[in-house]
């Protein structure tokens, strides 16, 4: 049976070109080429194997992604791999280290931080890896709220030095990765204090291992924190704890981009102006949601192909019926499907919104920020939680057989949900854009016209008063109805909170008190956005083969199920009438049959490769069950079948000889 | 600081008596005292210290279960243990083993299924563990659907013996646990076949291993079926694969309760009921309801202290708001605190509901068992899933440190996740629910009265009219009305179901079809019995200082954060209004305002040492900070400050020697 595909006649029903559509996954054909390149180089290397991660112990573990990272970059210099090629090599190599903190935290924000002559000395250090950052920001007891850090960096004129200090045992560094083992160069957050003043928490670059051997400096401590949830998983990575003892760096190594400190200690803002930091901001945003879309169409990848293996009940002739021809399986799991291209699509758009507050900062027009820096926290939010609890419902999804690390489930999600709490708490984000709601409502008298994703508040008038068209079912299809009822409700939940805030004589008490209620319309606000980005791709062309059909209908599906999940919203708004709801309901149905032909060829699209999925349950052939059961017997415990220990534990019990064990 | 309690502010803000709080949740004064008392032998022995796990090997850490399972065993019978203390103690322990099924699976479906003559021959040796026994039902290819196991019993009237076989590979017993290593008997579940006719699924003892070296025996061969989610957790457990080629048992290992086959190979069924088999299923289910009552109490105990102990922003006085105190955290963590007394209460219940059912079993009563089946099978779903969820939730709410494994949450969502699929799949057991609902409202014109919790099905009528009657937040405070809303919501979504399969000429495709609005209307009727059964707890006596009028407030709690979250339910049976929505959830902010300062006492009085809490986050004195810190310091990998690995991965990197590096 090698080499068949169990899977085949799934193929063969679809109903659009699958490379088509490939292509408008990866972006454009340019994206795909080179991510299929980069995912087959890996996949085809022995050195880049991890199926047997879950059964390494943390320092081998450790060790071997220390393999990992150091033959990955000798790859990437052998070949000659351009930027976007390295990154795309290490998204496939699929294993957290402390190269995606060198990469993707220290090198950016050295970048955004560091004035011409700081760049002119670090980056051509940390581009060649001859020294290894990281990005040394939380504390162990403060997190979300980064103006409670307490290290501090107290400017010494006599020396013309900044001394970095813990004063604490709560102001050690805690959590940064790359920090505990790797790192020879931090950037570390402190609070910096010249002639008795506290100007805030600054960015410092400072040295934290030898380059000769590789030992920790002189005042300095650093551990590893310890494992964290999950087989394999984030343990890879050597998060850490340092704590640091009047440690003396040079005066230059404050990142000096947006403020100085001179030699007589005077503390001299920059002419820069602050805000391109939120630049940086909206970067890292846009990378978060778009791995939320690769993470989620990872395990909607791997439950939708199991489901159409798996069978259960219904006997035909004698055959089980597949569990992806059942309503309640299609209702959690297509929702999932759609969810995916949803985030994808929104991710793309914020490709264009990064490019788009680049340029105007550049020529200083900060004026559609406020409006990017909320949109970008609100979707990180919701994005990151749904794909979250999409994992864990994918696992379900895939019966018991989800719960072996084989499955590749369990690493998914424990790997994927830090997400939820890293660059800014999912909660705290979404009152950010509560706030940002609320204000843009309270203007709306004034000359303030909103912008981009909030400028549909500038048809409030029209949106509090319009109803619903919706009579059948189909009505449900047309995009400007379902765009209409998503600003609707959104708009009135906005409106409803605003108006009850105001009957607080005191607004902080007043948001506080509410803030259930404020986290609820910014989650409506984020889901409008994007539903609207979805429908608005959908209007542009897109080539290929039934390609637009299938997306149309992934499009309804993720705005009907968002619908029905958040019924309550939409009810208590008087956005849609109760009968309405329910032809929501219908019309989903329906297109959940539409799927179901698809579902195979909707998930191949992702173009992953098995060693990339590394789940047995979502092999690409198909080839399920012997595969779960060959692999089980490559479990150490199956060296000897009788246990190490039966003849201390077991044999003396059945023996009824316990009472003279030692145990 | 050793020994200061940094909650004790909190517990002096108590408005009851935690003492007394502590036996309403564990039922009894004696119940408590057996639970403290063997809560705390299990702590203070350092045998059963549980910490290390996650630093130990597959092989070591099932090694070390042996170890305890032993241990436990052997300090059962020195201290003459009851079986209720027992059953404590290994509950105390707090690591998953072969003993959970030996003593949770075999011996009750032995008692179960076994005549007499089976009895007195086999419980003896399970009662002294002379012999150890699992549950060998689930194959590879087969799970819910018991009916298609394709092990087969073939009688051979020639030797008076049964032929077990596995006759193809997705045949193999999979998931069992305590099969792959520990065990020496299972009931193994095959297809009866006799002169040449399927009797369908039914249990056999069959010896596996031998009991002289504990060798596994002739034509079976049994493995362990690898790594599980999570560290430590279910890894613990020796979850088996075990494949049969044509195994010779003798004729009476059948269990013979129920049905035998006869010398000659004729299938006799006894007169002995076979409804008997559900008391059974509603024992298992009730554990399992209680068993989700301790994993989510134990999560919210660990998030709640945590929640108290944690600051973040809000400065006052130069120190950061308890994050207890944010709206935002209380509107997350409450409903789950209530969440967990609901389902305290409900196990309590369902306890009685065995006795009963028991009771009539005995004088051939039937006439509740499909109720008590459908009740336990959605309570068994909705109980499970809520605490998968809370869980989680608990993580997320500790933030960034709940993610480490030494906040205990970890661990504890990964060891409790299979609750949602074994012993039948959430979703597959409230489809039976809908069904059973559907059967109900059709037989309301007939003669049948519905009984015990679809009893309010008899005043359908009423509650088809009845309009809500609160005016004022206040008023949902009012248990009557409240229970009201519940029915109402539930009877008109069953009502609306049942209308809509009608319209159906095939019954059977119209269920398929809207199997997903089925399952909602299932889930509202299981939200309505722990909504009732709570309150029917609240009208017998609750002795205790102010104890009563904290489970009031849970129980409003409970009542209105389910309204708040299925509100579409709601709105769209037009059982409530919005405006009376809207004050459900003023009323619940009101609420959580109230439960606050009782939170850390409400925790406290599940009664959980530090040592089965197993969560730095979660210590009774509050001292966190200081014990995260010092526990970071025993990972292995902080044995050498220079990483394992440095020399031949990291150094030639950074000294641009890769080249020439083999990696």
């Amino acid at each position: 049976m090698e080499g068949v595909d169990h899977l085949a006649h799934e193929r063969d029903k679809a109903q659009f070109d699958v490379n088509d559509m490939k292509i408008v996954w990866a972006g454009s054909r340019e994206a795909f080429e080179v991510s299929d390149r980069m995912a087959r180089l890996v996949a085809n290397d022995p050195a880049f194997r991890k199926d047997n991660r879950v059964h390494l112990t943390r320092k081998e573990l450790f060790k071997n992604t220390l393999r990992k990272a150091a033959y990955a970059w000798k790859r990437i210099i052998e070949l000659k791999l351009t930027e976007e090629e390295a990154g795309r090599l290490r998204f496939f190599v699929d294993e957290p280290a402390y190269t995606d903190l060198h990469w993707g935290m220290f090198v950016p924000f050295l970048k955004g931080q560091g004035t011409e002559e700081q760049l002119r000395k670090w980056l051509p250090l940390a581009y060649k890896m001859q020294i290894i950052g990281c990005y040394a920001q939380t504390e162990l007891g403060h997190g979300s709220n980064v103006q409670g850090l307490e290290t501090t960096a107290t400017f010494d004129p006599k020396t013309d030095e900044f001394v970095i200090h813990s004063p604490t045992l709560t102001s050690s560094k805690w959590w940064p990765g790359g920090l505990g083992k790797a790192s020879t160069h931090a950037v570390v957050f402190a609070r910096l204090i010249t002639n008795g003043r506290d100007y805030g928490v600054h960015g410092f670059i400072v040295q934290i291992r030898s380059l000769d051997d590789h030992s920790v400096l002189p005042g300095i401590t650093i551990g590893d924190i310890g494992m964290k949830f999950g087989n394999g998983a984030y343990n890879t990575m050597d998060n850490g704890v340092m704590h640091f003892d009047h440690v003396r760096i040079p005066r230059d190594q404050l990142l000096m981009r947006f403020s100085q400190v001179t030699k007589e200690g005077k503390y001299v803002q920059s002419d820069v102006p602050r805000q391109l930091v939120y630049g940086t901001m909206v970067y890292v945003r846009k990378t978060i949601v778009i791995d939320a879309s690769n993470a989620l169409s990872r395990a909607v990848c791997i439950a939708t192909r199991y489901s159409a293996v798996r069978r259960q009940f219904g006997s035909q002739d004698g055959v089980e019926t597949q569990v992806i021809n059942y309503k309640t399986q299609q209702s959690r799991l297509f929702p999932l499907l759609a969810s995916a291209y949803a985030f994808r699509f929104v991710g793309e758009w914020l490709q264009w919104l990064y490019t788009d507050v680049t340029k105007r900062l550049a020529t200083n027009d900060f004026s559609t920020l406020p409006e990017a820096h909320a949109c970008t926290a609100g979707l990180k939010s919701i994005t990151t939680a749904a794909t979250a609890d999409g994992i864990e419902e994918c696992r379900k999804l895939c019966g018991g057989h989800g719960y072996l690390c084989s499955s590749g489930l369990p690493e998914l999600f424990a790997v994927y949900v830090p997400a939820c709490t890293y660059e800014g708490d999912n909660v705290v984000l979404l009152l950010q854009v509560a706030r940002f709601l609320v204000k843009t409502v309270s203007q709306l008298v004034s000359w303030k016209k909103p912008v981009g994703t909030t400028a549909y508040m500038g048809r409030l008038q029209h949106l509090m008063e319009s109803t619903c068209k919706v009579q059948k079912s189909e009505d449900w299809l047309n995009p400007s109805i379902v765009l209409e009822v998503f600003e609707a409700r959104s708009a009135r939940m906005s409106v409803e909170c605003a108006k009850r805030l105001s009957k607080f004589t005191n607004q902080e008490e007043g948001f506080q008190e509410l803030s259930p209620s404020l986290v609820e319309a910014a989650v409506a606000h984020c889901q409008l956005i994007i539903v609207s980005k979805f429908i608005e791709k959908l209007q542009g062309d897109i080539p290929g083969q039934g390609v637009k059909e299938q997306l149309q209908k992934l499009c309804s599906i993720y705005a009907l199920y968002t619908l029905h999940k958040h019924l309550g919203d939409f009810l208590s708004t008087s956005t849609i009438t109760p009968k309405q709801g329910s032809l929501a309901d219908d019309q989903l149905r329906s297109l959940y049959s539409q799927v179901r032909p698809n579902a195979i060829a909707l998930v191949d699209a992702f173009n992953y490769t098995d060693h990339y999925l590394g789940s047995i349950l979502g092999r690409y052939d198909g080839n399920v069950y012997p595969n779960l059961y060959n692999e089980a017997w490559k479990d150490p415990m199956n060296e000897s079948s009788v246990p190490d220990g039966y003849h201390e534990y077991i044999k003396p019990m059945l023996k009824q000889q316990l009472r003279n064990s030692r145990l």
